[in-house]
């Protein structure tokens, strides 16, 4: 197996775009190739994530987007598994290129949402359940994931503040972010005042509905002899799956995929979490940031609240988390998000997240859940 | 790079579904791992094509098949390459066992689009080619292909036999496959008083829309010591794209994106096509066998149709093409497509094309095109 790095990566603002979104994705793919220090002709496949492109009556996006770089003959394919679509094209990525079939792969995750209404949008995501036994009855993922926290409250009863912290932390986090949609910090008041949405997940329990677009370029080490851009070395690339209804379950706290995922990555990469630096976690609610915590095994069931509350998790504590703000405040494009968090990866090994700097970045984890974790991500960094 | 098989491949009967997709792709998939002689646990990873699972409000269908497979904890991801996609899919499958990631893969393409009324159907369809650039101004497939059309009967004028010899071909083949859509055969005449759609293509040119599943497993030779079945030996997985826009293309005799995948599989298989016995060719309109024909070097330019006139591609010919019925009267259940191309071939070379065998099933071809060829993928397989 090739050494792999992560050599270019880039990511607009997420929000609101005026552009479509192939256009984003080609711009984003562009800068990321600009860092890398190749040039278009050099990527041998390009996997594009994009699920909602339906909103936009756009499919088959791949060709366009390469048309747009100038290498439509480079052969592509869309990749989807909800959330999580953009990690999941990244391991295809990593495949190819450590496996020997490419020497360089481009992975851009776009989503243009926002000219939909809030309940079309949510019907839209909702379609990353079960639509037989979830979707139909209602349960879209506000629910589904109040369920997740419901179960773990029951479990570890602690004060709202709890989860409140993970909600301030990542917009105090993403005020340094450019990418960020929310560039805007909230006290504690504010996060006890907001509506409940599914209890007990309050309105800054939510991650937003964004725009947005990420790329990443991923090649073999020995065909990038001079990188413009300190890399990130590919230690691990894993993925798994769950049951997807929650129901079949045989408990609610935590998500098997991650645990799955996780055991594969530490074992790829030779590493425990103990030697992680800092981490990207998929905090699509702010609860999903506590389960996450616990299942990728840092620390035990019941305990991540604590280490919240008590600022470990801050960008210039022991052990940060989401320095971009995460999906909480940096926002959610949904096809967008995986390579976005490998942007910020690259941006902190690189010295650029000016504000939000984590104190050491020899190593690096990313986690990416597709729904309520019938799909997780595990993707493992280092310095070369 | 290993060498890899297709050991199981199997198919519904295309035409119109009473089951949801995650069922028949479920039940499609049992069976191709049960032809395998291996077990659902032995799987490493799924990949799933499901274009238009917006059709069933469902997307993330991975991890369903996956939960009824019994195999939950089985990573998988969904393909989208517009109607190349489950030949997409079977690319990453192979890159994945190829190259020692996976043990052994599960393909697996479905498609129910029978619930949707025409225009709809077409209007989702059409999502596949530019909407900005082609769809929104009305240039639907049948529209696409017949500017094809037009271009090539320009160049090379013909009796509309030559195109209806391709139909009528199909629907005779179609008669013997027990998956087919249409198990009818057409006469010329027949074909020549069917109503225009987009001239100078008739009904009995345009491949129907259908409901379909169709599943292949991949695995490394040596973790299928003992298969149950004749495996088909993965000689080339290629895939190329080419500008999606006719409008922006150099000539629009032929799809570049064949060119460009024919060549790449045909130098990784150490084979030309004259070494071919059989192929499966992408015949979504009548006209796109004849441009495949001679875009993957087996005619020369403009002189395919001869051959289908003259009852060379017949199953019983010298070159046989489409022995299963093709697009045209087996059916197109877009994502689905591609993999039951590689069913037809692994039926053949097992002796269970009853009615339709060809004469010799040492080597095959099988070749999928997304949309009007931003995608193509080609594979060659070979008896071991």
């Amino acid at each position: 197996m090739r050494e792999t790095w992560i050599v270019g990566a880039a990511s607009n603002r997420f929000g609101k775009m005026a552009e479509t979104g192939r256009e984003a994705a080609t711009r984003v793919a562009f800068e990321a190739i600009r860092q890398s220090g190749l040039e278009p002709k050099d990527i041998d496949y390009t996997f594009v994530s994009n699920c909602f492109g339906m909103a936009e009556k756009q499919g088959h996006v791949g060709p366009l987007i390469n048309g747009g770089l100038g290498i439509p003959n480079v052969p592509s394919c869309t990749i989807e598994s909800a959330c999580s679509s953009s990690s999941a094209a990244l391991h295809e990525a990593f495949v190819h290129v450590a496996g020997g079939f490419a020497d360089a792969a481009l992975v851009v995750g776009v989503e243009k949402l926002s000219q939909l209404d809030t309940l079309t949008a949510t019907s839209y995501f909702a379609e990353a359940a079960d639509y037989a036994f979830e979707t139909r009855n209602g349960a879209t993922f506000p629910g589904l994931y109040a369920t997740l926290a419901n179960a773990y409250l029951h479990q570890y009863p602690m004060r709202p503040e709890v989860l409140g912290s993970v909600a301030v932390k990542a917009h105090a986090n993403a005020v340094h972010n450019p990418h960020a949609h929310f560039r805007k910090a909230i006290s504690m008041e504010t996060y006890l005042n907001s509506p409940m949405i599914a209890s007990p997940l309050r309105l800054y329990d939510c991650c937003p509905f964004s725009d947005g677009a990420a790329a990443v370029v991923v090649a073999a080490k020995e065909s990038v002899p001079h990188p413009s851009m300190e890399p990130l070395v590919v230690r691990a690339s894993a993925r798994a799956g769950s049951i997807t209804d929650m129901q079949d379950r045989p408990d609610l706290l935590g998500l098997p995929a991650t645990r799955v995922a996780a055991e594969k990555a530490f074992r790829q990469a030779h590493l425990e979490p103990r030697q992680i630096d800092f981490l990207e976690v998929h905090d699509c609610f702010t609860i999903a940031e506590l389960l996450a915590l616990e299942d990728l095994g840092f620390f035990p069931r019941g305990s991540a609240g604590k280490a919240e509350i008590e600022g470990v998790t801050a960008h210039d504590g022991a052990l940060p988390v989401n320095p971009d703000g995460g999906l909480k405040a940096k926002g959610h494009p949904v096809s967008a998000t995986g390579a976005s968090q490998v942007v910020e990866i690259f941006e902190q090994v690189n010295g650029k997240a000016h504000g939000r700097e984590v104190p050491r970045t020899e190593t690096a984890l990313a986690h990416n859940v597709g729904a309520t974790g019938g799909s997780c991500s595990v993707h493992i960094f280092s310095r070369r």
